[in-house]
């Protein structure tokens, strides 16, 4: 294993997507002095990927005008099953080939720096919880709304991993049993409801019903580079079939939000991700009375449900936290 | 607060129900030599419920030929939301006028006796997990089928109460949005899909929509005193009708495992409570292999579901455990 310099001021969190890395550089404050971003292109190997995430750690550092004796350590999220003991990516179903990856041992080994590594929602529901809450609540639920729906768990001031190290999968939490299907071959996952994926598929199978929709004047009729953004800018300029849809996917988020408070009775639950930071002034009410409203008495009493100031920053600051407190 | 006789062999465990109090009388080596069992009649008050507790425990002393003297501590399962440190019941929904009630400094009076209160689904999967599971597994969710659905968690080897000590709270998970009215006002709560009032009110459906069973055979028309037992008997004697109706019970009870193995990824689910322990043979393997369907790739491996083998002792058994730790 790389030793830690323990004069280094600077560490790294970095945020492993399968769509995109993104590094930062944070200081002994916590605060991010900078960040670089590069596709991640799965299909082009794990040691690629590997090798870009060296490329960008690289670069951040590069653009940061600081030198790699500067960091500390760095903190990897990495999607799907991760074992932080063994410094593993023990599985990635959206990342080909990604099993069983010593990524710890392979990225220590290119950039010469202690890496740790944690799943990605674990991450970024860790960042959260010390940056956002000041490490204050002894148990959080992070629910991260965007292509997908994760989840993280802090229990007893700890992240919670479970037994496979797989805690924390709360998009395939069936809600609605006869509901639309799911990528993982279910019907009704939380994730099929609500996640940015669920929320477009039935903003196109609307206006192929013929509903009317300022997307379509915004975007072409194929809606070519739909975003989040773009759903609140219609909401916005008055797009009642939009405004129905978003608010549709929010009571499905209160609901599994209640669910979650029924089941693990947390002192704060936190919400997060593409989806909530581009819509959190339209989702943000259905999702907390909602929640309100399906939690079992008793159970909401002084129960905080927040969205997260972080957006997608979360995952490269919990990257960093890990970082740091390894390394203390 | 009452002290402990340290020298003192027994302890004594009790099941505190909206129907029936179970008192059972414990050995030092966690044996179960006698109970005793009244009803509760929660509609004469709080202070005849406690009186009737005393009484429950009293009488199961005298029928094993000891005296209180000889016994150490008295740990009890409570319905709903309780406070371990403070030793009250915070409220009990299925029990009128149970409002931050000082259960434990009320029976210390009556009683002579050092008493701990735990939540009654809580204290069963600590029985469970000490007596059966031999505290070997690091996380271990419990769900009890019976009139209600309820559950309790060791996490990390520790029973996990939550911020307001509801956690567990597994009944009212929503699993069908658009499913059945709950008693909770919601619908399709895991409770309202495969409780034992779930299941009996399908069957009296189904009767009235003309479907042929033996139940009505065996019971008269109006199923007058039906229980868990005599739905086995049908399906045993080739009821198709009860059959069906219990599969679907089970294919949901494995839903419900799946979600929570998904959100928490224990390595052992234990499932309890009356209709598990009538029906475990036609249940659990549907049970198992619905949820191994709906779980997460990954995150079964090396799970075990099983059925407790405790059935109604589950309580008590927990409750000689918390006693026997809190003295020890």
């Amino acid at each position: 294993m790389a030793e830690a310099n323990s004069k280094a001021e600077f560490v790294i969190g970095v945020d492993l997507g399968g769509t995109k890395i993104l590094s930062g550089i944070f200081n002994g404050s916590l605060e991010c002095i900078g960040t670089t971003k590069v596709s991640t292109k799965p299909q082009r190997g794990v040691d690629a990927v590997i090798e870009r995430i060296e490329r960008c750690v690289r670069d951040a550092v590069d653009e940061a005008d600081l030198s790699l004796k500067q960091i500390a350590a760095v903190g990897v999220g990495a999607p799907g099953a991760v074992d932080f003991g063994a410094g593993s990516v023990i599985f990635a179903p959206n990342m080909e080939g990604w099993k069983d990856v010593p990524l710890k041992k392979e990225l220590e080994k290119h950039l010469g720096l202690p890496v740790f590594i944690e799943n990605d929602c674990n991450i970024a529901v860790l960042g959260v919880y010390v940056s956002e809450l000041k490490s204050k609540p002894r148990s959080v639920v992070g629910i991260f709304v965007g292509t997908g729906i994760g989840g993280g768990l802090i229990l007893n001031g700890e992240l919670f991993g479970g037994y496979n190290h797989t805690a924390g999968e709360i998009g395939h939490m069936v809600v609605d049993v006869n509901g639309p299907k799911c990528g993982c071959g279910n019907k009704g996952c939380f994730e099929a409801l609500a996640s940015r994926t669920a929320i477009f598929q039935q903003i196109k199978a609307g206006i192929k019903d013929g509903e009317k929709t300022l997307l379509t004047e915004m975007l072409g009729d194929d809606l070519g580079d739909l975003r989040s953004g773009d759903l609140r800018k219609a909401i916005r300029r008055g797009d009642k079939f939009v405004d129905g849809i978003i608010a549709r996917a929010a009571e499905y988020i209160g609901i599994a939000t209640a669910n979650l408070v029924n089941i693990l009775n947390p002192e704060v639950v936190v919400l997060g991700g593409g989806v909530i930071e581009a819509l959190a002034e339209e989702m943000m009410s259905v999702i907390v009375e909602t929640a309100r409203d399906y939690a079992m008495p008793g159970t909401m009493k002084g129960v905080e449900i927040v969205a997260s100031k972080l957006g997608d920053n979360a995952g490269i600051t919990g990257g960093a936290v890990l970082a740091r407190r390894e390394t203390r």
